[in-house]
């Protein structure tokens, strides 16, 4: 049995943790899977691709109103696809190889199985049988460790629907590598996910049907954005809210789901169904449990604020612990469990104060900080103001009538409390006020302690700013 | 002779000056032409309305490679013509029917007319001829007044080729209301205007031919930044560089003009000349001089840092005194004087550390701080690097390999000494590094004090500070 000073499960971020810091250390690394993690392989990186791609896909529709005329006669699929994982793959293989073969790395095993913990700080690691001979392959091989990073991620989950499992359905993990573009798709779900699917295969030209179980799109936004982006996403979708799948089941020429809503049932069909419900932590699969981590809500592995886990010397980082599902964060809390394995004596602490997240659906969405509803739960006394689009000049370029920045504020210091933004380029205008938030520089400040380009789209932001009702 | 306490020439961003906190003065606004100055009648506004048409004429070529198929057909010129004008010319209506009508400008008496010093501090505005009637009309009046704002901006100017007065040109006070597309364009000129009104008409299907004097275009930025839209340009234009204008002459089809160059002497024709080649202040068109007020290199009002003319109680803005000719410093520079108005004893300075300016031509171009060339002239320590959009996932989403960052930083302080970027949305994703600039945040606690969203557009900001050798 082999003992490793550190052992890290999973290579997402917990892949650039091990750098040339840990040399003297004996480490080991283990992946059940395609080396990259979820970002990387079917996550945040291909979406994106597949939206701007989407976007492109939409302009002529855009350029009409404003005098360009331009058709959309096509969307090749297969290229985009292959030219989307023909990017990826093989970042996905070099990362791999790196590991396997590189000198830097004489001094790390890589396992490539399903480790599960089977004893305190031991870890068993299941091989997958090699080419189905029926040989017993390396099958289990078991080692112990002083150190672990746990940053196995997270997977796609469905709910439990009656006929569900057998119809066939799609998740984020599978959708992206199909074959052809369905002619109609549904997808269950109304999160993050969902509205940027909805978005990329609407652009491509299937028809997209949205089932959520609540009163709107993207609950998890502020309740402005989510009400705009559900009128908008109306527009473009057959948007079925408050209804409940009671059946799934297969039909001719795809799937069918059976909902129950205030109209009483009705059925739904598409070629294809995409089920985006949401994500359950991998710590179930890692039997965490028998090495004495414990889990919380949902079954996340319960860490402290330096990223620690309820058993000494084990770490966790990323989806596996962490409720944001996002990789900017967890490549934060990596960068935080690196430094407290090489200075345990000066640990440092993860700032989740300010986790901004972006949802790359059309319009763009973009949030920082609290909602208006989470200051009111939380009795913080804030104003607020919202800055439209139409309001800059940029806006009337675009001729947009529908993006707006909504922004919370202290109106006693002016410090910043939250940011949401609907509309074009929302990911990158709210970077000055995630800086803001962070840096604790005040509205007023912010606005007229700098220039803004005229006219240019953070002009947005400086209209917001000044439209706070401070105190002073 | 009126007298009042004060008189503002201009009504760019000199007309927002007088507002409810000068009730008590006796005012009055003199305007030459048409109210809202250059920035809304003919410079950034309209011309941003038509680059960003001009961004989706484009997209469907950019679709292509990226398995996208769409197709220009064409673009209805004189529709978008009257949607750009028919935004802004209802805005600069109204704002002289507020000046002149609304109950909120009882004190204030608007001149329509072109005003000259004829003494000091004392003003005569000649009034046009109304209806060329060959009745004298208004004629002229003379006005004194305590104080003067002088906010007149600055006009296009030609250079001095023979023949060209002759030859019908357009500037770009009058290219964007032409009534038909010219099949093709030769812009005399390499700068800002230059470059957006190439991208424009190019967009729009027009051949356009581009003539500088210089090895290169928009000189004025970082050299990095000029060798690579230089390089871009010439894939779309037919870029002519180091080469003299001797001669311009009608031709059956347009103009044409003689030039001669590092292989001679050559002729260029096109449909429509446009002259881009610079701008002067309209200080000679006031006379500045018969009220004593000083002028610099190029006929720039002299300022002094509280935008105070050589004779106290006149002040001066915008592009009348500023090397700057940007709507923002006028803006910014409009709100100093209005302090230094009411508050004459607390005078405040202009901020001109940190100025940013945007080039919205293709791609994206935006710039604040010193550019290396200027950062060697005078002698500062500096280090400087560089990030790709090819190096963040949102630049592989866009397949882009031109664009990138440059930072240039104190390598002891960290603190950033200017910022050039370009490529897609580099207007945009400045403003964080304007922010770290004017607020003295140093570039690595800007890099890791605060979540980038991944994948966005920012992380080429986060990419360039992290890349930066700085000393510690």
């Amino acid at each position: 049995m082999s003992h490793y000073d550190l052992v890290v499960i999973g290579t997402g971020s917990g892949n650039s943790l091990v750098d040339h810091r840990f040399a003297g250390w004996r480490t080991a690394l283990v992946e059940k899977g395609t080396f990259g993690g979820t970002c990387l392989n079917v996550g945040c990186i291909p979406t994106k691709m597949y939206v701007h791609t989407a976007d492109l896909a939409v302009a002529p529709a855009a350029g009409a109103r404003l005098g360009v005329d331009a058709e959309l006669r096509g969307v090749r699929w297969r290229e985009v696809r292959d030219r989307v994982f023909g990017r990826i793959d093989p970042i996905a293989r070099d990362g791999r190889a790196y590991r396997l073969a590189h000198e830097d790395n004489a001094g790390l095993t890589v396992y490539e199985g399903q480790g599960r913990f089977t004893g305190h700080k031991e870890l068993t690691i299941s091989f997958p049988d090699a080419g189905g001979s029926g040989a017993p392959g390396r099958g289990e091989e078991t080692v112990t460790a002083d150190k672990f990073v746990l940053a196995a991620g997270s997977r796609p989950v469905a709910p439990d629907i009656p006929g569900l499992a057998e119809s066939g359905y799609h998740t984020s993990d599978t959708v992206m590598r199909i074959d052809e573009l369905p002619r109609s798709m549904v997808i269950l779900g109304s999160g993050f996910v969902a509205a940027e699917f909805a978005h990329v295969f609407a652009s491509f030209g299937v028809q997209v049907t949205v089932i959520a179980r609540s009163g709107a799109l993207l609950r998890a936004e502020d309740a402005d954005i989510s009400t705009r982006f559900t009128e908008l996403a109306a527009q473009r979708f057959d948007v079925r809210l408050r209804r409940t799948a009671e059946r799934a089941r297969r039909t001719g020429s795809g799937i069918a789901l059976d909902l129950t809503g205030p109209a009483g049932t009705e059925t739904v069909e598409g070629e294809l169904l995409l089920v985006a419900t949401g994500r359950r932590s991998n710590s179930d699969l890692l039997d965490v449990a028998a090495t004495g981590v414990t889990t919380t809500d949902g079954g996340r592995v319960s860490v402290d604020p330096q990223q620690r886990t309820s058993v000494p010397g084990i770490y966790a980082l990323g989806d596996l612990s962490s409720p944001y599902e996002l990789k900017h964060v967890a490549n934060h809390e990596a960068r935080v469990v690196q430094h407290n394995l090489l200075h345990p004596d000066q640990p440092v602490a993860a700032d989740h104060r300010y986790v901004p997240h972006a949802v790359f659906t059309s319009p763009q969405i973009a949030a920082v900080g609290l909602t208006e509803r989470e200051a009111r739960e939380r009795g913080v006394r804030f104003v607020s103001a919202t800055a439209e689009y139409a309001g800059i000049a940029y806006g009337w370029a675009m001729e947009d009538t529908t993006g707006f920045a909504k922004l919370l504020a202290d109106p006693s210091t002016g410090l910043l409390l939250g940011a949401h933004i609907i509309g074009p380029q929302a990911a990158t205008l709210i970077q000055p006020l995630i800086q803001a938030m962070n840096f604790g520089l005040d509205a007023r400040s912010m606005a007229r302690g700098q220039l803004w380009i005229h006219p240019a789209m953070p002009e947005l932001v400086e209209n917001a700013l000044l439209a706070l009702p401070l105190d002073a």
